[in-house]
């Protein structure tokens, strides 16, 4: 299933060798023993290509400037002596072992590309191949078998081929059936259908984002790029817990737990995938694959794998390899055959999600020192350009997702998700413009900004007592802070007729101050081990569908991230679903995908002696600038 | 399924090349592009390996003397520069381009050997291989995924490892509840469970002869590649029919009929397993891996796929690849994630019995010029030496398996399987040395062989009438000439008491010079194609069950093989389930077999103008000389 495409290789590679793509003079470093095909993948630079890199097209050839390019056996099969003597070589089959300078080809056809949500073109270059066949009936002299018939076209066409039980098994009735003329569908390597007649027309897959709460899928043309339709569900096994935890907790405690939480991963992605094929009048068996991005814990529940060791120090994946397998051995309803695509994770904590993020943002792959912050249940963090990256995950409990807060809610409609505190009044904005019922992560974050601003809360997080209120603060705002079973809150929003009232405790602040402190801490750690600082930063990220709706202001002002300047933070959106979508679109960028766990490293934060110091430091709020 | 290790290349290959082994100066001759290790492998040479040359272990390694071997990236893996500058590489992926000459170091352990039913020696290399892993326990500062944990170890140990959703799933498990102390059991590169301690001791396949009619199964051991019993079955099949055509028409004629079919296969083969595993006292999950020789149509029907093309011109068969794959999609009851191997057929009608009969008996790999014979419903021949080999399929009939013969059976308890005419008497020996029932197919060669001695029949297969034999032959043998049903006949029993007579009748003379006649048709077709005629035979090899019941004499005095001296006509035996065994011991003979297409090339009949005359020609019998 996982494709050991080559001997894994020791991680992280020590040196990184410099290749040049010419005419554009455009350099990557890259670990010894990378093919230049990969080299160019990593840089987004286009090499021409049909069969996805696996040295039957013979269409990626290159030639050699400087350095050495070994030749290997496919150079032999696709380039004569002449052409090899010049320097010629495949490029997925040549290895960059020294400093090299290759020339590309002008490409034949300009590349289709596709936009992708983070504004950044990729090549298209699917997974999914179909091929129109007109095969040669047999006769006496040519007697060769269907799938050697099959395969001899498909190899002239540039694509290897390989078939499962299942397919052998249709394959010689579709071919009579038909009069030999049929579409091979191709998925990689895997022969999946061969359909009546030309159907290269049609060609769909989807990507989903699997969260913990929320499933995002999205259905893309695959022969043009283009979304057919994306759409949401809530993650079914939300019953079982809001966080990762309580998952697997929900597996150790019943004997059906993992099976049940798989069948609800399952049936939620299947509810996506047929509003999608309904929505856009796409039959599901013309939607041939799908990608998965997901956190650790969501991809082994997906898989059925047990994740009980994820949660127990010291907290080690089954599998952090990706994954390529007949979808409905999942229960996932594409084309019987169909296959699904599950990104790589880099650790227990620091899943396939971030390495789609990393895939979107493109953050390792580029000269730009960034910071990336996927802010949830957990803080995965990444920091680095192409020369170094690492990456970590920060236990920042539930605050941000308005779990373990008084008047803690979801981003659904009714929540608060901006605070705007005067000297006069307090002014909110709701999800939906409807009347306040809770507080979201950044209505939350918005509101405590907003109380430091105004001193109801010091730098140390201590809120003022009803008294001190009195004394220093307007009437119309300290008459907000009360006290509630003991404890001291301000009153965000007072309820009206039915409605409850919207507060914000000093417990709350708290949580939230554990919540940033753990994410701050797990940036500093990062800036330590990349010895940068918050100057050096070109830019900070913020990602996940929560970053999106954190205000970037707010998320400085209360020390989430560095003291940069505001220009240089952005909201990036989801990330994942957005890498879940390049993978499915890009064969060249779910390479580079699976290049992230050799290329970004790892840091874990509970090993770390000067974590525990580092984090009380980074309780307290920044002295305020805005 | 199966496996395209390398693109598939056009058959036949024009031009071999040379390469020579040293120290032992044994040169061979392979298409461009064999491995060099692939080659060895083709002529029985031993070089070490433990990986089944898939580039893991490094240990094949060989030193180039004349001639090029191209650097490959597996060379930089596992040699310095200083040794590749040596002319050190990799066998297993070094390609002969031109005429090699190698150095082979001495294996460091002599290599275990297993002895098969034809006298060959094969070098023990099983497909499975278990290893004992004793795993570092995951550690903070070691997070690797459990995949990774056991990969490590097994590459370091020399082998790849490739894990699928089954074995992922128990994984976490299986290492935790052993402490990190188990076997990893691969099959191929495929990992197909952990046990908990050492089980390296208990390693068991099975290989299996499936007959059209009847079903041979051995049990090894393969740690010593020692049998552990043998059993055979009648297939369950036989009931739709006792010929490929009638299982075909069963599965044409019948909604149900593939799959019933397909089921009546599984269960045979899993009665034989469970005789072997009980009478071995082996439990069936400690059988890992079954190989399987069969007829084209035996093959699809095991496997489910529609055989109707292969019973109509052009005779197309789906697939003649080797198919590997997990015996539970069969419903074969070995481990529960074991593999099947199904050897690779060269044509619709000469299938994976014959490859294994060609592995068996190495003709295409011996610088002797031999043929093969299978006697059979279809005659398969091949005819050839390693400079090149022919194969074929003569449509004999049933007659030689008793079918259509009035008195004609099996050969089971009382069939007649030897026949002595003298003056005064014939003498019959039967299966048993019960009474005689009926004839078997080599009771009526020897019948027919001893009536043309005796002047009965003459050489154009006419019997004599009852008044030529009261004039020509001895009272004793004349009374036996008689007339049933309008038909002369030579009564060969009596019959005594309740039992019938036994009789041989002119249509069953006809019908065996039916058959005879295709079969020595096919071989003429095999000489005229190789220019050789019958002095340059060093060997006639009669193979098949069938074929070893035949007396060389008798198979000569019919014609049935061309006449040569008898020292060169040698029955084989079982040569098919002989290939099934070597096959389970040794991945060097199963790349053998898998080159087989590449090297034997299949010659159609049916589509050749001079088969009527020869045929013509070939019914009458020769003149008699033994």
């Amino acid at each position: 299933m996982s494709r050991p495409d080559r001997p894994d290789r020791p991680h992280p590679e020590p040196g990184l060798r410099s290749i040049t793509f010419r005419p554009d003079e455009c350099t990557t470093r890259v670990p010894a023993g990378t093919t230049v095909y990969e080299a160019a993948a990593w840089i987004g630079r286009a090499i021409d290509s049909t069969c996805g890199a696996r040295a039957t097209c013979g269409k990626c050839r290159v030639r050699l400037r400087e350095g050495e390019l070994l030749v290997t056996p496919a150079d032999h099969e696709h380039l004569n002596s002449d052409e090899i003597a010049a320097g010629w070589r495949l490029s997925c089959t040549a290895e960059v072992q020294h400093g090299t300078i290759v020339e590309v080809p002008r490409l034949m056809t300009a590349p289709k590309t596709a936009m992708t949500g983070t504004g950044r073109p990729v090549l298209l270059d699917a997974n999914v191949h179909k091929v129109h066949l007109r095969l040669d009936q047999p006769e006496l002299d040519d007697q060769r078998s269907d799938l050697q018939r099959i395969r001899d076209h498909l190899r002239a066409a540039g694509f290897a081929c390989n078939a499962g039980l299942d397919v052998l098994r249709l394959m010689p009735a579709a071919l009579r059936r038909h009069q030999f003329d049929v579409t091979a569908v191709l998925c990689g390597e895997w022969l999946i259908d061969l359909e009546p007649g030309d159907t290269t027309g049609e060609c769909f897959g989807v990507a989903v984002d699997l969260g913990t709460t929320t499933i995002v899928g999205t259905l893309l043309d695959l022969n043009d790029g283009s979304s057919r339709g994306a759409t949401s569900a809530l993650n079914a096994q939300v019953v079982h817990g809001s966080d990762v935890l309580s998952r697997i907790s929900h597996t150790m405690c019943h004997p059906e737990g993992l099976s049940e939480l798989q069948a609800m991963a399952a049936a939620s992605i299947n509810g996506i995938i047929d509003t999608l094929a309904q929505g856009a009048g796409v039959p599901r068996d013309r939607i041939y694959e799908m990608t998965v991005a997901g956190n650790a814990t969501m991809i082994h529940l997906l898989l059925g794998i047990d994740p009980e060791p994820l949660s127990i120090a010291p907290f080690t994946p089954a599998i952090t390899e990706p994954v390529f397998l007949p979808a409905a051995d999942l229960s996932l309803t594409i084309h019987p055959r169909g296959r699904l695509y599950a990104l790589p994770a880099l650790g227990a904590y620091v899943g396939g999600d971030i390495v789609a993020g990393l895939l979107a943002t493109s953050l390792p792959r580029e000269p730009r020192l960034r910071l990336f912050v996927d802010v949830g249940t957990n803080g995965e963090i990444a920091l680095g350009s192409d020369r170094r990256a690492v990456c970590t995950a920060a236990p920042a409990g539930p605050a941000f997702e308005g779990a373990e807060i008084a008047c803690g809610m979801r981003a659904v409609t009714g929540a608060i998700e901006e605070v705007r505190i005067t000297e006069e009044s307090v002014v909110l904005r709701t999800i939906g413009e409807r009347p306040p019922v809770g507080l979201c992560g950044s209505g939350l974050i918005d509101a405590v900004c907003q109380l430091l601003r105004r001193g109801v809360i010091d730098a140390s997080g201590r809120m003022l007592t009803i008294e001190q209120a009195r004394r220093t603060l307007p009437p119309s705002l300290a008459e907000r802070v009360v006290e509630v079973d003991g404890v001291r809150a301000f009153v965000l929003a007072a309820g009206e007729r039915d409605a409850k009232a919207v507060i914000l405790t000093q417990k709350d602040v708290r949580q939230l101050q554990f919540a940033k402190g753990a994410i701050a801490t797990g940036i500093q750690v990062l800036m330590k081990e990349m010895k940068v600082s918050a100057d050096d930063l070109d830019e900070v990220l913020l990602g996940g569908a929560f970053g999106t709706y954190i205000h970037p202001a707010a998320a400085r002002a209360i020390g989430l991230v560095p003291a940069v300047s505001l220009d240089r933070v952005r909201a990036v959106g989801n990330t994942a679903g957005e890498g879940a979508k390049i993978a499915l679109l890009s064969t060249r960028e779910r390479k580079a995908a699976e290049e992230m766990p050799r290329r970004v490293e790892y840091i874990e934060l509970s090993g770390r002696t000067d974590f525990n110091d580092l984090f009380m430091a980074a309780l307290a709020f920044p002295p305020p600038r805005c």
